[in-house]
């Protein structure tokens, strides 16, 4: 099974030891963004991934190929122009202190100001079976968007497999009327989507569905709209001071709850992505959805304890802890 | 508004990530102090703040400076005389096991061997409204005594406030009868005082007030003798092993409580100096007593989850968690 | 009272703040091994102790000797010889994610291909009056399990007390009948044993006693038939998640068993370690069993507050936080 | 003497200890550009110095401001906007290797979008006695260029001193003839300034002056021409592979050169700051001209020994050196 | 082109500024070994490369496939067995100290205990276009001695290029006849070989060939009787204390010496890897010998300026030097 | 051959990589003195070695002894009392910029504050062959020149070796009549010193000691007067900017001169002390002077390149250097 994902890459720059940006000169510099995210996570797994995406044509674009090759990613699908990448800071939180991010220019970044020219979309279909599109694609730039419907179009029309997650980050959008404006964009992608990440009120507020029934009926309607084949989400919780969360998984036949699990958050980024990649590979192993919840649960309660926002799980890691509650030390 | 505070600056030497000073060679240099934390902390709330103390006239003297002017602290009401800094070595502590300071010569600082004349206290009062007093200034040395009382007196007799927390060290006093030689200080210095931090213990056990009807009536009381404004503080409380905290704030009319707050501990020292901070900031906003020792509560909250002694919270940053709770990322 | 221990050095090397080991190029290094850990932990209690060992010929071994006397350990019955000393990698967990240790190459290190030649055990037992011998080397070589047995002979030939633990490491056995193997070994050396640390799985699932009674009755039956003075172990619980922990502590005639205490856990591995420090403690204090065991819990739990598997605490450490439950400052 | 500068500040980014950015995940983060380096050199040396600049309006911002106010730099006269601060990667060269400097994009910066009405200059002018212009504004957007041209006018009706460095970066012009466009931008804020660094170089090709005589006369032509002040600069040599440096100083008068200084390299970024922050010095305490350019030169060869680009040296360690040469420890 | 190398990945631990291992606890860790090296410099140069070894089955040698690939060596021909690493501890040497390495077991590693039949050398040989071969591995162990003879017999066969370097440790070889048992080795696979890197001293001492003429003509007699297409190597030369180095490279028509270069020593290890792989660069790129020769000796030069034994540079960093002698920024 | 130091323990701050103390928050932490340093190189050249001081009863001094344990001295002479140590900043210079000591408080340290009552000096001498005073302990108290000159006297009457060193600190005294008032104190202790450490300077400018023939002269009167065994020291020159040092030392019948060696520096600071513990080493080895002489100016020499005051050479490591000029790598 190979995989490639459509999606910026960012650099992330953060101070160590939970100290804030003006408690000290020191920052860990690490390159990010949900295609990576999900890619390392399956690469991890044990499958063939690849990264399509635009680069800086300098020491930067240099640096970000190695560390996504090291993630064990294949980088022949990368292309390289312009000089900027898009960067954040993040602060990472405490107790009662949230963590904080702060975004550099994201929209003239290389691969801000890159369409559908900027690539082989040809090569990229050829050389895999399911492309995952990272919908902040859709919000970011008239060019990522130009290259991300263009992507999702041609891969249906391949017959591959196209996984899409929503993502909606509204400080990226700058339109008059975000909401309309990205509801167009949603519905212009969705009839190419076979699986989807998003939650009900993705359902509700961007695509304006209206919950007649019960939520899982909106749910199996939405999918019904668009022929998605699966649609999965996580739910968070907190009950006594402590977080929790549960993960959902939606055939249009049936579908499954994992169980609630405490989340003790090392780093609260990169989780969600965890647990995309999780659900993928139940999807492509064809396993349970029972099964893929409870594993894609894990995953995303384990990438949870991992700095930095790529989850460096393994599935035999994941499967130790499903099967050995409470393990807190392997020799 | 414009504060000043007279105080000493420390050099807290801490070595990282839960490490005992025999386990590491690195050590993470801070400056701080009473004074420094409580003007720090108004300074990140938007106010004029300045520090008045004497550094050591050599390098860390400089350095020291620097490291206040980061923190938006004014430095021209800095004097530079003699050759040491007072410094003290942090361990930080991890579940059971306690913080460990460590601390070294205090007593021959350039701050302890300064005496009021090392100062130009008239030009520290024309440039100020509220001047805070660190009450360790009372146990450190002869010098420092004499410093703080002249200040004091000055500083009222020019109808400009003055803010005084307790703050005993027993471990600083060396005189026979510390507490009989103690509550002579306090007393000295008191009627010149608008606000004071201070515990109920302070009261019964500093001042020796008798104890006769309820807590409430003995700070009344206290309050009514010596013409306090606010008197303010904090108690803790253990909860099932989870560590809660209060904050009480009262006028002589009226008296205001907080919620009790779970504490998860990043770094223990300078919580209290962020409260203080906080109700000084309500004490010039005049917002109410609740609404203040709320905000007080919570930025001592968010103050254990911050590194070092010095709060540097913001106003912005209090209002968010305390509308969102449980929110734990900011983008 | 001087102590000595037998068994391995390894150089332990961890990346930082909970980074996997591909997630930074940073290691930290420590020496560490059961009697490194016992020795270090007697020696902060104020107790005259050295290591018995082989350490490579070169540049490391005289490494780990710096590290050995900076705990506080006599070196002089150290011996140096090859050029191979064991090492781990352990990959420090957090939350649900367990900590990975991954060992390199131990049996031919330089304690692993040295028997009882290696050493003069003469002098060793000359300078000691209690020899404790780490159960591993009887699971390591045909060489280590020779000096183990040599020097467990002619330390009870000498009217020298001998402590014993199990510590069995079923990964570093490689006989087709494990069990069977090391029951012998065990059995060979227990009648040399004074004082014993293991759990009552080890006596039946090792030792292979039938459990007809109690597991009270199968441990004084276990102490009875090889003469054993003093057994003592901790067993763990998990309540609402949180992890627990008791000691116990038998003599022939009397046994005591410690408060359950909650666990917050910094580094996990090496507080088995102070556990058997505090006991020994106790025993050559002639503690009562109660004081014993409950001063050794409590050593236990600070020691999971430490980084690395050397327990660096004092005992007045252990006394302030016993009398003191829940402070969290010392100044 | 009042001093302020108007440029951008930028975040440096350099991995430690020369290593490569794929060699580490370390950064170190500081802020610095033309103007901070001058004014925090000034600052050192004991003068009022201000920064004129546009930060982002969030973390990064307020970040920045510290580290401004940190070099003693005043930082009332900063305004905050839009989202993002130019940042350029400095990979530190060794030997034959190469400084690699890598730019982000600064075109889009807080600075590079804000034009005149951004500033209050009347305010600037006002709290200033010197105004010291970077030439880089020059060639960065339509909005810096108006700024710095409406500031150079402004400055020099209000009968303040203006100081400019041509500073020229040919990779920031992106118009079809660089050299035209960048001529006419010079020879329109020339007119106004008292002090300008530069080459000869800077005159005959960027200013197209013919070179009809030597070049002390081409220099006094160009002097002439726009009424300037003092005009200095430095000069390099390569002697037995060994690097050197002389300053030059030239009034309308008379001239004046430094004895050529070796050069030993920690960071070869801002080295030039230093020799315009000591010309200033001179020029603004009536040094003789040779007596300021001995200064300044060594000013320039310490600042080539200090990490990063902001020289953090003092009149005394400066006249030290030079009264000591040799000298490699101070107590 | 694509190239191979067969060869050992080391484990490289080294403390940071120059400290000893005493001094510290920090270590760096990095991966390396002659293959590593050159294939990580050729990669960088832009060609395909692939690596050839035995990786212990286990967290370390994962972490080991991601450093490599990070380095943009292809990873599929890699195996995975057994669970010790090969390692070595560097302190780094500073102006009359030298750089002190300190082997660990290396005969006991994955690679040292694999023989030919751990590997699928036809797929090598399907996939590469010239096999390097490392000499290291002729002396380590029977194992890896037949595996090298294994695979530059089928290499040679297959009608590919075999690329060898003699590097003999005398260190690693343990048998009572050294030279005649490495002598023996030598002659058994240089046969098989085309380009070799050496020195003359590796002719006349370990092959023991007689020295009747000149140098030169004891080169062209070696590459006569093997049939060697190209040899080369370095010589270093000391003048004035300053550490000088020339390239030599032989066909067997003519010969050329590149010019002798200074060298600032960053890092001591794998330079001589750094000369390897560009005189493999003009091979494949069929430069002329001086042209190759020039370019492999400023290659060389330039990797002692960099931090690790993998010489991290690119051709345009390389003739930008060449180009511009004595350049010390790039922006 | 026992050897014992007496001097004060200090705590060396200094932050990394040539950074200046404002341009980070992380520092480096060892502890240091000539007593430390000279009993530490005696230690690793294989010498029983005591260190005589007193030490803060807490945790600083507990650190302070295990660092001192991790250099090989013997702790059992240690004394604990008070709670402050001398400290001090090193900012280490580099080319032109001279390494900046900033000391804090001295007079105040445990040790400044204990005169001979503090010490059990019988015990002392009885354990030692060779009794090491620090001049500086003539310079720093009425209490530590009351221990300093108790001890000579005693260990010499005893019949042991004294050795002493000038090391005069001007800053350290405050007495009207420095000059005078220290004169008084060598010439009260040179009696019983048998190997003294100085320059011709000391015997003219402190002892004010006539020059009346040569130099050789001057210090053969001088030895003679006082029986002084050995005399010995270090001369310093620069040729063409390169700094170079040769060692002297004198018998009463002869003297030897080293050859001048180049200093590459790393940590000027403690190399004086390396030339000291190599004269005492031929000394107790009955080497010949020239032997002696070479042998301690090539100490010096790597000392200056370690890190730190505390020369950590080996006795092997001096001679491969000796015997192998320009040796860069050994493994």
């Amino acid at each position: 099974m190979r995989f490639a994902a459509f999606g910026e890459v960012m650099l992330r720059l953060s101070p160590p030891e939970y100290l804030l940006l003006d408690q000290t000169n020191d920052l860990r510099m690490d390159y990010t963004g949900t295609g990576v995210n999900i890619m390392a996570n399956l690469a991890q797994f044990g499958y063939e991934t690849s990264l399509v995406t635009v680069l800086p044509d300098n020491r930067l674009g240099q640096v970000a190929k190695a560390a996504i090759a090291k993630y064990g990613i294949k980088t022949d699908l990368l292309r390289f122009a312009h000089h900027h990448i898009g960067s954040y800071f993040a602060e990472n939180g405490y107790g009662a202190r949230p963590t904080q991010v702060t975004y550099q220019n994201r929209h003239h970044s290389s691969f801000g100001v890159s369409n559908h020219e900027a690539y082989d979309f040809e090569k990229v279909i050829a050389e895999s079976d399911l492309v995952q599109i990272c919908g902040i694609s859709l919000s970011l730039t008239d060019d990522t968007r130009d290259a991300a419907h263009t992507l999702a179009k041609k891969t249906a029309e391949a017959g591959k497999k196209v996984c899409f997650d929503f993502n909606f980050r509204p400080s990226l959008n700058t339109e008059p009327d975000k909401i309309a404006f990205m509801r167009e964009q949603y519905e212009k992608i969705l009839p190419y989507c076979d699986i989807v990440f998003g939650s009900v009120r993705d359902l509700t507020d961007l695509l304006q569905l209206e919950m007649i029934g019960t939520e899982d009926e909106l749910i199996i309607q939405f999918m019904d709209k668009y022929q998605i084949e699966w649609f999965a989400g996580t739910r968070r919780f907190s009950e006594n001071k402590q977080k929790q969360q549960e993960g959902f998984l939606y055939s249009r036949e049936e579908y499954a709850v994992s169980p609630k699990r405490e989340l003790t958050i090392l780093d609260r980024i990169g989780a969600g992505d965890a647990y995309a990649a999780a659900i993928l590979t139940g999807y492509v192993e064809r396993w349970r959805l029972q099964e893929t919840v409870e594993f894609a649960a894990m995953n995303a309660v384990l990438a949870h304890t991992i700095h930095g926002d790529v989850p460096l799980t393994t599935k035999e890691q994941v499967f130790t802890v499903l099967e050995n509650p409470g393990i807190d030390l392997i020799r």
